[in-house]
């Protein structure tokens, strides 16, 4: 999911906080490492190129609403838990890129964003040590009969930072210098969201590998458990949590951060299959080429267009011309449209929302990511 | 590793408690699973098989230690913090099967003991429900496009199921019903076991990779690492702090366990490549087969049976008349009595931290632990 950065006043100065607090908690763990040797701390220097390269798009969600709920409670007093709302969002961060990381390993992916991920970095690197050893080594014959693990080696790496970075989250929401009451809270939604979490995982793989089918209804809940319950209910729930908010308000925030975080997913979907490759700098037909289950998919099997759509649908060697043949009849079917349908209904719901019960100074914070959605392009 | 079982009074209640502790915080998960649905609880349901039939020598290890430390310290007193030494036992238990099946995962393991493990038997399922969907569905030819999918499917229910078990083991830590300044110390504990676990790992795959050389220390290292920090190592201490013990104490505990757990592995290795298979039940060349970097190869190495040795190792067509010649030149060259006087080394060097620091009721518990050491055939 892209979010397109804002100027908001005061986000630079917690874009700066939150960057501090991850420098903090990746340094300690990057020195540490050194101890165990160069392989295993230089898992922990890619990382922290990767963590810190990041927009942090749930911490700030989370660090603004913090600050607006406080706003509208506590004018007068002092802002209470701030420095474990800071080290909280951070360590939301650090469980976002432990997903990514393993959500890599299981798609084989060696790529972020035009740019190697960890995999890819290890991979790269293993190509070169191997041949170092190679050079020096008195038993060539074995060393050659062992090339072309790098791939197992790098997918290993991903798979222990991963390890590392969920415990690593664990620990700050252990170590959070709270009342042990709201402590226990926020380990109660920690583990909520690595279950939704791991759940829509686990569904998005058995769509994409056939073992689940494909309808709407599965399509719907594996996006919502899979990212937005992370991206959007976490970091709401544990601002209110932190900011001592009624619970009224803490499930009206994360009511309508599943409203939006869904519209996102499924704006997502849109951009890849109909948006402008200059905009979004992807290969716009990677998601028909994989066979990937979307709304737009499932939506199009119900209808007669499927049998020209589906000879095309999951071949990794589809051609441009085979690629806008698709798009055509996506379009022609109504598949487009029943999705930007969907979008609707979910932003609908989201501002029911915020009309309802979110308090003003907060309803701004969600109307301003809200307002990203509108005209996104990548 | 293997421990074999011994009659010692009180196991068995110990038993029964850890059984009905890990029962409790696998069964609220499991139920818990089933509202996202069937493949999802699925997981749970598997992983409690397992963790329920398993041996517990860590969590067993653990209680034997504190309720020793207990009866040195407090003959009069009550046992501080009993019912939280159990719950630990028991998430230490946890992270073992979670470290169990990431290493199953990243080994494209299968089966352990002779039976599936958790992937082995999501895969077997797996087989069962694309032929159910695929008699349903009516886009067969999609369907049989994706078969073979079924290990992507299965490897990642490991990869997933080994996130949750590492999160149940950190909320275990984490809600430890402890002064805050204890909890933390556990914590402490925790963080330092998976650094050491996920280095021996890495060290493990990067020898068998043939991205890391494999010298004898770098192999002694890996073992220390990889099984025995997380096997003695970290229930020694967990006991010694829950139970108040000193510092001086946990540490000698701490070395001592280092040792065993290093005995441990080296005899693991002499018995897979040396011990008789009708009593061990592995297939006795297996770890030739695999190219394994043992301490025993290690050895060979720089001796001049190695070019006698090299042309078989590594062959997973190895047939039973070469192993046995590899086998005959592992002894010739003396790398079977060099691995012996390591573990004789290591055993020196346990019995000493024995005799010096540690309380005389202790000491019993780690004397037993060590005779399963001796006539060990599995």
């Amino acid at each position: 999911m892209t979010i397109t950065s804002n100027t908001v006043r005061g986000r630079t100065d917690l874009c700066t906080a939150i960057e501090n607090e991850l420098s903090g908690l990746i340094g300690k763990r990057a020195s540490a490492a050194t101890a165990y040797g160069p392989d295993f701390a230089r898992l922990w220097a890619l990382a922290g190129q990767n963590v810190l390269g990041g927009k942090f798009v749930r911490p700030l969600l989370l660090m603004e609403t913090y600050d607006a709920l406080q706003q509208e409670h506590r004018r007068s007093a002092q802002p209470r838990h701030r420095e474990t709302a800071i080290s909280i969002a951070a360590a939301i961060e650090l469980l976002h890129y432990a997903f990514l990381l393993h959500d890599d390993v299981i798609d084989g992916d060696l790529v972020r964003r035009g740019h190697p991920n960890l995999i890819g970095s290890l991979l790269a690197e293993a190509g070169e040590t191997a041949r170092t050893q190679t050079a020096g080594a008195q038993t060539t014959g074995e060393d050659s009969a062992r090339s072309g693990n790098g791939l197992h080696w790098a997918q290993t790496g991903g798979i222990l930072m991963g390890d590392m970075l969920l415990a690593a989250t664990h620990q700050s929401f252990a170590r959070a210098d709270l009342p042990h009451e709201l402590r226990l809270r926020l380990l109660d939604l920690l583990e909520h969201t690595i279950n939704e979490t791991v759940a829509g995982e686990q569904l998005d793989v058995g769509l994409g590998d056939g073992i689940i089918a494909p309808d709407l209804q599965t399509i719907l809940v594996m996006c919502r458990y899979k990212t937005a319950t992370y991206t959007f209910e976490l970091p709401l729930r544990a601002a209110a949590t932190l900011a001592g908010a009624d619970f009224g308000i803490e499930n009206a925030l994360a009511t309508a951060g599943r409203h939006l975080g869904l519209a996102f997913q499924l704006q997502d979907d849109l951009l890849s299959t109909f948006g402008d490759p200059r905009r979004h700098g992807k290969d716009p037909f990677s998601d028909l080429r994989e066979g990937k289950e979307t709304a737009i998919i499932a939506h199009a099997r119900t209808t007669i267009a499927w049998t020209d759509i589906q000879p095309f649908f999951g071949r990794p060697e589809l051609s441009v011309g085979d690629g806008e043949h698709v798009r055509r009849h996506l379009t022609d079917c109504g598949a487009e449209a029943f999705v930007q349908s969907l979008i609707e209904e979910q932003m609908q719901a989201f501002n029911h929302q915020l009309t309802s019960t979110i308090p003003e100074s907060v309803r701004n914070v969600m109307l301003d990511l809200a307002g990203q959605l509108e005209g996104r392009q990548s």
